[in-house]
C-alpha cells in the first residue's frame, strides 16, 4: 500500500494543489520505478490521482524493464556506468534534480536521490497536459541551492504582545496552539506537500525570537518536534529548530553561555545528540542572536563567528547546520544622533568574520539592509562574504507590505534581489552567489486559505520555486501558479480571461503597494508596533533607527560617503559610485541614499514633492483599478475564495485612502507645495 | 469591643494615616457618646490610637452627662429644641456634617448623623495638638456636595488590552484580581478608611467600560460586590456600580433593551431589588453608555435623559442614583472632516435636556471638553445644564499628566475648575453649581504606595478634600497632607525644611508638566494607546477627533464662532466674547481656540514659536530641579519611599527630555525658526 496522500479538513483551501491538477497525471497509465519512503510517497500521489482520475499505476521496485508501455515512467536511477553513456552524468543530478523528456509516446522522469523523483512529479503535474504531448529531449533540473526554508515565527505558547504568529496575518499556527503541539498532522502534512510541490525542502518551526515554552522544544518537549518531522519528512522537508543562544543556562542551569566554555560546548553536543536521537534527519538550528533584545556571544565577548562555529561544531556530526542572523542593529538608539545608521549595522558587524565561519554554518541575511521595507537597496552584506556560505532571508509574511490585507506579490522584488550582482554588472547575481540558500519568513497559518488573503497564495509558491531557480522569470512563476490553483476549465476563453485578470491584479500590485506608501525607499512611516497602515512620523523619534528627517525643506537619510553616514561605501565600486551621487542615484533609492529639497527634479522630471502626490493618488487608483477586476472575474472563481479577496480589497482601498491622504497631507503641510494638478490634499 | 481599626500588611505604606498621626488624639482622654456602626467605628479608631499612645476612651452610649472631663469628646446629638439653641441649628449639618470648638479644655465634636461623626473624627487628627490647644469658637463644617466619588477603571478579569485596571498606574486593583474578587479584605477596608479621613463617600468598583465577567457583577456575581461594601461600609462608603446598558440582552436574555420597553425596564427594577437585597445602602450606577463603543439609548431611538431616567426610575424607591456621563463624541471620526468638533459634542449632546432629568439621576461631565489633558478650557457643560443635578469628573489617575511616574499635584488644576464661574465673575463657581458633586478616577491600586508614585498620593488627599470644599485653597490641603504623611518630627527646623522642599517639588509640578508637553492648550501629541511619552503626530490622523493642525505656517485648532467650529459659542457671553478673539484669548488657551502663524505675538511678548522652546527648555529644567530638590530631602523620608520616588524622577527627567526634544525638534523642522537663544535642538 502506498502511503495516503492527505486529505484536507473540510473547507481548507488546496491552494495550488487541487485535484483537478492531478488530472493529466490521473488519466494515464504510469510506472514507478524504485524504492524507498519518499518513492512511496510519489507512488501514492499516482495512485490517488488515477483512483480519482481513472488512470493506472505500477510499482515495479526492481531495475528490471517492464514490457508494457507507459505514459510515464517516473524512475529511481543508480548511476551505473551504461547509464551514465545513455543520459549523461547522472550523478550531476545530485540528490534533489531530476532529468525529464519524453520519447516514443513516453515521458520519462529520472532521479538519483529520492526527494529528485518527487520534484519531477510535481514538475509533471505542473506541465499538465503538456507532459504527454510532443517529443521534448531530456531537460535536467537541479536547485540552484540545496536549503530552501521557511521560518515560521510561531509561537508555541501565546505571547502576551505578539500573539500565537509573530507577524502572523493567517490566523493561527499549523504547528502551535496554546503551549503544545497542536496534533492536526493531516494538514501538517497536507503543508509539507504544498511546499514539496514548490520546491520547498526545509521548515522551521518556531519563531526565532525564542520565549520560555519554545525553549524546551530543545530538549524536554523535543518528542513534539519529532511528530512534526514524522509528517513533513515523506514529502522530502528537514525540520529545524530556533533555539535561544541562552540555552546552556535557560535549560541546562549552567552560570554561562560562553562559547569558548567546555561546559557550554559539551551541554550543546550533548543537547544535539538528543536532538538527533529523536529526529535522525533534522536540519539543524535557525539562531537570532544579539539582536533586538535576544541573548548572543557579545555577552561573552565572543564574536558571531565564535557562537555559530560552536553550534556548528555540535551540528556537524550528524550533518546538521546552524542558520545564524545577521540582522544585528543597536535598536535602542538614540534618534539624536545622526552617525548612527541601522543600515550599516549588519555589514559592519560580520564582514569582518568572512572567513571565519565554519562550513556547516550559514549567514541568513535579510535581503536588504533595514527590514522588508517595500522598496530598500539590496544588502551589500550579501556580496561581501565570499568566504562564507550566505542565505537570503526574505519575508513571504507581509509585515511590512500590506499585512495580507492587500495584494502585493513579492516575485518581481524578490527576483531582482537574486539578479543584483554585487561586484557589478560583469560578477555573479546574487541568486549564485548565496551558497547558503534563500529564506523567506512563511505567511502561512491556519486559515482556510493559508494565507488569509487568497492571492497571497502566489508569494509561498513564488519564493519555493525562486528558491529553486533564483534566475527564473517570476512572471513565468505566477504563471506556473495560475495554471496549477485555477485548473483550466472546459472554456478556453473563460480560462484565459480568468488568467489575465489574475495577471492584472497581481504583476504590478508590488509597485502599486509601494505607490501608496513611503516613497521613494524613505521606509517605515507605519504605525508603530503592529506596522499596519501610515504613521509618517510613526517612527521618526524612535529608538529604532528608522527615520525620513523630513521638514519644511526636503527629506531623506544621507548615507553618502563624502557627507552622509558613508553606507553607501559599503558596496563594491560600481555600486558604491552610483549610490554616492544624488545624480546617478537611481531615483526609487533617491530618499534611501540622500537627503534632498522637495523641488529636487527626478529622473522622471518630477519633483520629489511632486512625485509624492502623483504616486499616492496613483496608488489608490491603482488599487480601486485592481478591486475591480477581481469583482470581474466574479464568475470564474470559486465562491468562497473570490469574497474573501474581495472583502480584503475593500480594506485594501480604504487603507490605501488613508495612506493617500496622511502622506500628502502631510507634505503639503510640511513643504507649503500645492499639487500642481490641483487635486484634494486634506 | 470596639471594631478593629484594619492592620496593613507589611510594607504597605500608610499614606496620610501614619499611626504618629494619631499620637496627639492618642494621647488624650476621650468620650464617645452615641450609637451606631459609625460610632463604633470611631470609638475603634480612638481605641486604637490610645491603645497606641497610652490615652483612654471611654464609651457613653446614653444621652446622659458624664461626670468626668474629657480632653476631646465625640458626640452624635439628637437634635431637640434645647440644643438646638444652645448650639445653633442643628439640623444644619445634616448627614455629614459635624460642628467642633473648645472650651474648658475640652474639645467637642458634635454631629447629627454617624458620618459627620466620622469625619469629625479625622478633622481632630488633621489639627494634631491644635486640636488640643487654645479656646475655638464653634465652627461647623458641612460638605459642599454629599457625592464625593472615586469611580476605579478596574477590571474583574484582565482586559487583553487594557489589563487589571484601565489607564491604572499603580499595580494591580484593590478589589479584582483574575476574574474574581481578590479577598483582601483588610486592604480594602484600609483604602476606605483613608477614603474618610479625606471626605470621599462613595466608590465605584469596576471600570465604566463593562466587558463580560464585569456585567455579571449586577446579578450572579453581586455578593462578590456585597462583600466590598461591606468592608467600606464602616468608614462611610457606599458602594456603586458601573453596568452596561445592554445588561437585559447580555445578561436578561431579552431581544432589546429599549428603555420605552416595559419588558426592560421591570427587568431593570428586578435587578435593582435583587442588587439592593444584597447591599442595603448600595450607591447606585454609573453608566458610559454610547460612548467609545458602549451600547446605549441611541440605538433605540431614545435621548440620553431616556436611559438615565429609566436606571433612576429602578433605583428610586430604595434611595440609589444613577452616574450618568456625559463623555459622549464620535470616536471615529474622519480626521479630514474639519466641521466636526469633538470638543463640542458633550454641550450638543446633553445642554437641550436639561430639566429632563430625573431627581436621582447625576449628568457626570468631565472637567474641559476633551479628554482630561494638563491644559483645557473649562467644560461649558458645567454651566449649561441648572436643571439638572451636574457632577464634575476629574482624573485622579495620570493617564495624560505622567502615569504616576511625573509628579503632577493637580490640586491647582482642579480648584480652577471649581473656581470657573460658567455665567461671568458674577455668577457662581462651578463648586456651587454642580449639586452632583465631585467624581474622580481613582489614582489607587494593590502598589505598596497605593498610587505608585508616592507623592500621587497627595492627589487622591487633594481631590477627597476639594470635592468637601470645593473653594479650599489647595495649598491649604497640600499642607494638610503633609503634616499628615510625614508627621511633625522632633526637629522643628527639619520638618520644616522636608515641608519646604515638598512644596517646592509639589506647588508648581502641574505647570512644569504642562511646559513640557504639549503647548498652549493644544493638547494630545501622546503615543497612541498607551498615552505615555510624546508623539507629536501621534493622534494628527486618527480618528478621535484630537488633532493640532501644526503646519508649516502655524498651529492650533480654530473653535471660533466666527470662523471655526463655533465651540467657543457654548459658553456665556462673557466667556464666550473672551475665547472668541485671539487678542483676548488666554495664552495658556490659545491653541485650544485659534489656529495662529508661529510668528504670532503672545501676551507675554513671545511668539509662540519661542514659547515652545522656553517652555520646554524650562519644563525640563523644572523636573532637573524638582529631582535634586527631591534627593536633598533623602535624611527626612523613609528610604523607601524616598527611593521609590526618586527612581521615578529618573524616569521623569529622562522622559521630559525626550518631550522636550520631540517637541522642539518637530517644530523647527516644521517651521524653520531658529531658537532665539541657540540652545540645542535637534
Amino acid at each position: 500500500m502506498p502511503p495516503t496522500v492527505p486529505v484536507l479538513p473540510d473547507g481548507i483551501d488546496p491552494a495550488w494543489l487541487p485535484p483537478e491538477a492531478f488530472r493529466p497525471l490521473g488519466t494515464r497509465r504510469t510506472l514507478v520505478h524504485g524504492t524507498g519512503p519518499l518513492v512511496d510517497t510519489v507512488h501514492g500521489e499516482v495512485a490517488y490521482a488515477c483512483g480519482r482520475f481513472g488512470g493506472a499505476v505500477v510499482r515495479n521496485s526492481s531495475d528490471e524493464e517492464s514490457g508494457d508501455s507507459y505514459d510515464l515512467v517516473l524512475r529511481l536511477a543508480r548511476p551505473t556506468a551504461a547509464e551514465a553513456g545513455v543520459l549523461g552524468n547522472i550523478g550531476d543530478l545530485g540528490d534533489e534534480g531530476f532529468a525529464y523528456e519524453r520519447a516514443d509516446a513516453t515521458a520519462t522522469v529520472t532521479a538519483v536521490g529520492q526527494r529528485g523523483l518527487l520534484y519531477g512529479l510535481f514538475h509533471v503535474v505542473r506541465l499538465g497536459e503538456n507532459a504527454f504531448r510532443g517529443a521534448r529531449v531530456r531537460q535536467v533540473h537541479r536547485p540552484a541551492s540545496a536549503l530552501r526554508m521557511l521560518d515560521h515565527w510561531d509561537n508555541v505558547a501565546v505571547h502576551p504582545v505578539m500573539g500565537q504568529v509573530e507577524r502572523g496575518y493567517a490566523g493561527g499556527s499549523l504547528f502551535w496552539r496554546d503551549g503544545k503541539a497542536r496534533g492536526e498532522w493531516e494538514r501538517v502534512r497536507a503543508y509539507g506537500r504544498l511546499l514539496a510541490a514548490c520546491g520547498v525542502n526545509a521548515v522551521s518551526v518556531n519563531n526565532v525570537n525564542v520565549h520560555e515554552a519554545e525553549a524546551h522544544l530543545l530538549t524536554d518537549r523535543i518528542d513534539q518536534v519529532a511528530r512534526i518531522a514524522e509528517e513533513l519528512r515523506p514529502y522530502g522537508i528537514r525540520t529545524h529548530l530556533s533555539v535561544t543562544f541562552a540555552a546552556p543556562v535557560v535549560l541546562g542551569g549552567l552560570s554561562t553561555a560562553d562559547p569558548f566554555e567546555g561546559a557550554v560546548r559539551e551541554w550543546w553536543a550533548e543537547a544535539v545528540r538528543g536532538v538527533y536521537s529523536a529526529i535522525w534527519d533534522f536540519g539543524g538550528f535557525v539562531v537570532k542572536a544579539d539582536s533586538e533584545g535576544q541573548p548572543g556571544p557579545f555577552t561573552y565577548g565572543r564574536s558571531h563567528a565564535d557562537g555559530a562555529n560552536m553550534l556548528a561544531a555540535a551540528l556537524a556530526p550528524f550533518g546538521g547546520t546552524v542558520h545564524w542572523r545577521a540582522f544585528v542593529y543597536n535598536h535602542r538608539q538614540d534618534w539624536r544622533d545622526r552617525s548612527t545608521d541601522r543600515a550599516r549595522a549588519a555589514y559592519d558587524h560580520f564582514a569582518p568574520l568572512d572567513g571565519e565561519f565554519a562550513d556547516n554554518a550559514v549567514l541568513q541575511v535579510k535581503h536588504g539592509p533595514m527590514d522588508f521595507q517595500v522598496r530598500e537597496p539590496v544588502s551589500p552584506v550579501l556580496g561581501a562574504l565570499p568566504r562564507t556560505r550566505v542565505a537570503v532571508e526574505v519575508q513571504a509574511t507581509q509585515e511590512y507590505t500590506g499585512q495580507q490585507q492587500h495584494v502585493c506579490w513579492l516575485g518581481p522584488m524578490w527576483s531582482e534581489v537574486l539578479r543584483f550582482r554585487p561586484d557589478g554588472e560583469q560578477g555573479p547575481a546574487v541568486g549564485e552567489l548565496t551558497r547558503g540558500g534563500l529564506v523567506a519568513v512563511s505567511n502561512a497559518g491556519d486559515d482556510p486559505f493559508w494565507t488569509g488573503h487568497p492571492l497571497a497564495q502566489a508569494n509561498l509558491y513564488t519564493f519555493g520555486r525562486l528558491a529553486w531557480q533564483p534566475d527564473a522569470d517570476p512572471h513565468d512563476l505566477l504563471d506556473e501558479w495560475i495554471a496549477l490553483t485555477f485548473p483550466p476549465v472546459s472554456d478556453p476563453a473563460a480560462h484565459e480571461r480568468l488568467a489575465a485578470g489574475l495577471r492584472a491584479v497581481l504583476h504590478g500590485s508590488w509597485r502599486t503597494y509601494e505607490k501608496y506608501t513611503a516613497p521613494l525607499a524613505v521606509g517605515f512611516m507605519v504605525q508603530p508596533g503592529h506596522h499596519y497602515g501610515p504613521g509618517v512620523d510613526g517612527y521618526e523619534y524612535s529608538p529604532w533607527g528608522t527615520y525620513h528627517f523630513a521638514d519644511r525643506d526636503g527629506i531623506g537619510v544621507d548615507r553618502s560617503a563624502a557627507t552622509g553616514t558613508g553606507y553607501a561605501a559599503q558596496y563594491a565600486k560600481p555600486w558604491a559610485k552610483l549610490y554616492e551621487s544624488v545624480v546617478s542615484c537611481p531615483d526609487e533609492l533617491l530618499l534611501f541614499f540622500h537627503h534632498v529639497p522637495y523641488g529636487h527634479v527626478l529622473k522622471s522630471g518630477k519633483t520629489v514633492v511632486q512625485h509624492i502626490y502623483d504616486t499616492h493618488f496613483e496608488g489608490v487608483e491603482e488599487a480601486e483599478e485592481a478591486r475591480r477586476v477581481w469583482a470581474g472575474l466574479a464568475d470564474l472563481v470559486e465562491p468562497a475564495r473570490h469574497t474573501r479577496a474581495a472583502e480584503r480589497y475593500e480594506e485594501q482601498v480604504r487603507c490605501a485612502r488613508e495612506w493617500r491622504d496622511q502622506v500628502n497631507s502631510y507634505f503639503l503641510r510640511k513643504s507649503g507645495v500645492p499639487d500642481e494638478r490641483g487635486r484634494t490634499i486634506h
